[in-house]
């Protein structure tokens, strides 16, 4: 069912060249990077809040679905306009507003590139702490929509923990703000944190003010290998439990090393059964104390070797191993479910053993690597998608990492967000009552559900 | 109206003795910190969670009017029944449900006394950030309902910023799970942190998963003295453009000082128009190092001296003259009104030069301190409240001060919240829109209004 002609026409009026209908640019905007497409009726490309308003009010008007779209990165089909309708790029809506050092404030349109801001930052010896490996090439609306993290959330948190205020325009065609500039408020609702993370399923997000830190002046880092799972988790939950919180705390599991090893060749005893890497940030003066601190925390039963970068060379050496992982991935098998399940940290052990299990039971390779200090690990289970028999274990497996996961008091996804790729798990997460309010909260926002319809919550 | 007789039988089947209807009992809970005093039609003190949701099942299908209360340290009137209906104090479920160090996370009951918690988590080397003066006798559940927040929150966040989970009964009587036991998580709507400063007027929160934080080893403080606001404020930016974030961040302004050094006692030079105390805390080793970074960040044009204090005994004798403060105010007027308006902390000079002015032009002083390094200040208007003119002038002023506020890209409350004293000035801070959709979530949650009416959104 094509578009009305009359939304047709005053979109061309208000956009301009900025309103594309043509195959190609449709089809540009058809994917994200879960690989799933769909075709939009029409692209549109605004440069300003009141383009979005009347953008959506048109589209409400005529029951049009409108899918907000940063730069398509995400892997949960989150961006692909699945009921086709009017995809809304904000890759024209990238300034940066204003850089406010002493308030510790960045304001920044929704299409500004994650690394673009951290460059713009780094002048003011500030930085924005969410820093999702796609930061070169992701958008701040994007993060702020899926709740991106990274490494260094163990730390600094992840996006809804570095947001003041939003502004954003509803599915009813309102525009809302929502926060201050301030780092501290009891004003009513929290409706800011509430976008974060929605999905574009509430609100488009317009304007973004965003929290800032000022910038570590050094890092340095640790390899610890551990014996097995159990005493790397242990030592997981030391190196929480203790004043120094690491500024990155990243888990690989018995495969991970084996793989980063034999098909990567880095540098790992035989003996590997896990891996974590920890760094600390902060005063160059402090971080031989800090690392000793952390030191102490990593050795106990079951520590194989612990190497200390002194420099930034020793670093990246010990890092190889973490980065020779995804190509060496590769080579298991042509397709790859990656998902980013959390627990808490103490149920790491558990988490990982039962994956093995289900690796084994499934008869397909399992690879866990992650955000150790989050309890949040990425679970790649590896598979040939041309194979029938595959993809359906594949698929089956995957369903029992998720209710492993719930069983242990942890959730479906820590960064990545629900999507389409998590969407029918929702129930098996989310209580039947819980769920029905998610349900109405989205009514309260978007009252015919066109904002990126079919998205997060199950039908 | 009296209670329903049907209900009243119902609620005393479910409570026994925990269901309350003697005046003496109805008039120890009509009240709050606010001095307001409405009687309840009852009061329940129930033990589980279970009869938690029938009591708030059984007054939906009267509608009947229900308030959580804490300890009623509120300063806002926030758990005065001004409906009338039953008060649901938490006082008998104050129990730690569990400590779990190596996921820095505790799980409460919401009666649990802020300043127990503390106490029993030091025992694991950890704090629960949110520190309101108000701790030896406020509740978690409390706490996390108006977003308390504490001198800490400079470093270390508020109520908000602490929260992992929460279970709660909706107005409609439903049990949500929101949110999970780990640091992260993008899946749906995060439910948690809107719970958090909604008053008790969306649901009643019955259990609690904090986010904890280690201990810091040793704490250091600084007190320094500038010529005026303007310099101090300069400073304050200073101090968080930098990497050493202050643990407290204290501002006084030059009634402040003089109130502190005139009737107070306190050793404070007559050139002295503002006050900052300072705080570092973390690793004794480098706290002379941290206080070093502070103390170059202090420094600055305007600065007339700064103090260092080595032990605990100098710490609290710099500490002297903000713990004269309050009992010194009372000596300028019998009455006081306490707001905590929050601005962008690059803000707080113009706010506290408005303030001045409008102290001049009603005729009445005006004291302000508070947490500078969120931009959230205590302003205190001293009158005679017998005098109905001042009283008058008194109310006046605080809407002025509350629009100085807005006007500065700040809010009404930065951790008190809003309760009955601030509801009517919602208007001015929320725009109509973004206020209204606040009243649409009000209504998935609590679809008859049950919930401590009257409070936070303006009739
Ligand atoms: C190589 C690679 C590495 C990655 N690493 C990480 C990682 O370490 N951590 C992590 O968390 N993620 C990671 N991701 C996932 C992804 O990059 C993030 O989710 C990112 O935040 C998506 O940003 P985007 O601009 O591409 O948004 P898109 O993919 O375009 O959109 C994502 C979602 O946000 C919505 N949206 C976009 N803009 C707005 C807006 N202005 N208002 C409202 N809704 C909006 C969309 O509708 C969609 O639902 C990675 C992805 C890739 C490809
Ligand atoms: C001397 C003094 C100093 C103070 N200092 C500070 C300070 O430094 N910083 C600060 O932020 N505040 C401060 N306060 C204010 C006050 O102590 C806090 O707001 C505190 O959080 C209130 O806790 P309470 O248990 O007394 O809650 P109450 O006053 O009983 O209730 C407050 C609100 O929370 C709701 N509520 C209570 N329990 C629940 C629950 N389980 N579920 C849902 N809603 C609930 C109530 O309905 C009400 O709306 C101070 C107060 C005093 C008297």
């Amino acid at each position: 069912m094509p578009l009305p002609a009359a939304l047709q026409r005053e979109m061309a009026d208000l956009l301009g060249d900025a309103w594309r209908t043509d195959d190609s640019e449709r089809l540009a905007y058809a994917y994200d990077n879960s690989r799933r497409l769909a075709l939009p009726d029409a692209v549109a490309l605004p440069t300003t809040t009141a383009q979005v308003q009347a953008l959506v009010r048109a589209c409400r008007s005529h029951r049009v679905p409108v899918i907000a779209r940063g730069r398509g990165t995400n892997t949960t089909g989150a961006a692909v306009p699945i009921q086709a309708g009017v995809v809304v790029s904000f890759e024209r809506m990238d300034r940066i507003v204003d850089i406010a050092p002493g308030d510790r404030c960045a304001v920044v349109q929704p299409g500004v590139i994650n690394g673009d801001l951290q460059t713009a930052l780094a002048a003011h010896g500030l930085f924005w702490p969410p820093d999702p490996t796609s930061a070169g090439f992701s958008t701040i609306g994007g993060n702020l929509a899926c709740n991106a993290g990274g490494p260094r959330a163990v730390k600094y948190g992840a996006s809804r923990d570095n947001v003041l205020a939003l502004t954003a325009v509803t599915g009813a065609g309102e525009l809302i703000h929502c926060g201050t500039r301030t780092t501290k408020g009891s004003t009513g609702y929290d409706l800011q944190r509430l976008l974060v993370g929605s999905e574009g399923t509430l609100a488009l997000i317009v304007e973004a003010s965003l929290r800032l830190t000022p910038t570590p002046v050094a890092r340095r880092a640790l390899r610890a290998i551990y014996r097995d799972v159990d005493s790397a988790a242990r030592a997981v939950a030391r190196l929480m439990a203790q004043p120094v919180t690491p500024s990155m705390l990243e888990f690989m599991d018995a495969s991970a090393v084996r793989l980063a090893r034999e098909v990567g060749g880095a540098d790992l005893p035989q003996s590997a059964g896990a891996l974590l890497m920890i760094e600390a940030d902060g005063d160059p003066a402090h971080l031989a104390d800090d690392i000793d601190s952390l030191r102490r925390a990593a050795s106990g039963d079951g520590l194989v070797a612990l190497d200390d970068a002194a420099d930034e060379t020793a670093r990246a050496q010990l890092w190889a191993a973490r980065k020779a992982l995804s190509p060496a991935l590769r080579t298991l098998a042509p397709g790859k479910i990656n998902e980013d399940v959390v627990v808490p940290v103490s149920r790491i052990p558990e988490l990982v053993q039962g994956v093995q299990q289900l690796s084994v039971e499934c008869g397909l390779p399992i690879v866990c690597f992650g955000h150790a200090g989050n309890g949040n690990l990425h679970v790649n289970l590896m598979y040939d998608p041309a194979d029938g028999d595959q993809a359906t274990r594949a698929a089956a497996t995957m369903s029992r990492v998720f209710a492993l996961a719930v069983a242990l008091g942890g959730t479906l996804s820590g960064e990545h967000g629900i999507g389409l790729a998590k969407r029918d798990f929702m129930p098996t997460a989310i209580t039947a009552p819980t769920l029905a309010l998610m349900r109405q909260i989205k009514t309260a926002f978007d009252p015919d559900g066109i904002l990126n319809p079919g998205k997060l919550l199950p039908p």
